[in-house]
């Protein structure tokens, strides 16, 4: 049986106020997001200053780790979780990577 | 200047106290992101109960100019931004499909 317009009007309000949501989150990831960049230039600068290398592969495998139990936990796919950190660290390396080339000049 | 045990005690003191606050923020990104997972789902089930399509462009032109310029805001990377949210995007679709050919199989 096809719909009928006010079921269809009733289903994009929906739509519309799931969206709203989803925009609330997104807002908060990109402000957490940044926060987190605010830590790891912080870590870069520690780093550089001190001669300690830009990766930490054992730092990443723990903290791998502990996000797949805390996606788990909080019903995320654990593999969805990982790429997404390891597309996070690597854009992290980069920052330091290049915050100890500026060290390194000056 | 080489420097001391206790400058390099102290730094790696400070690094500690650093990842720490990073891994704080990693878990909100993770509970945040299954809530959003949540709120996708939810999208998925009524475009499949109503036959909308799974992907809607004109939408996430929407959200990537939005997320951008809340990026900028917080001196976030945007293109750093974009590809994070096309990134969960792909996931959210791919979702969807699975939703679309389960109530395809109802």
């Amino acid at each position: 049986m096809p719909e009928s317009d006010a079921e269809r009007d009733a289903a994009l309000a929906r739509l519309g106020a799931i969206r709203s949501s989803i925009d609330n989150m997104d807002s908060a990831l990109v402000y957490i997001l940044a926060e987190r960049f605010r830590f790891t230039t912080q870590v870069g600068e520690l780093k550089a200053k001190h001669g300690l290398p830009p990766a930490d592969p054992d730092r990443e495998k723990r903290q791998i780790a502990r996000l797949r139990s805390l996606a788990e936990d909080a019903h995320l796919d654990p593999e969805f979780a990982e790429t997404l950190l390891n597309f996070i660290i690597a854009e992290v390396i980069r920052h330091h990577e290049r915050i100890a080339e500026r060290e390194a000049q000056e």
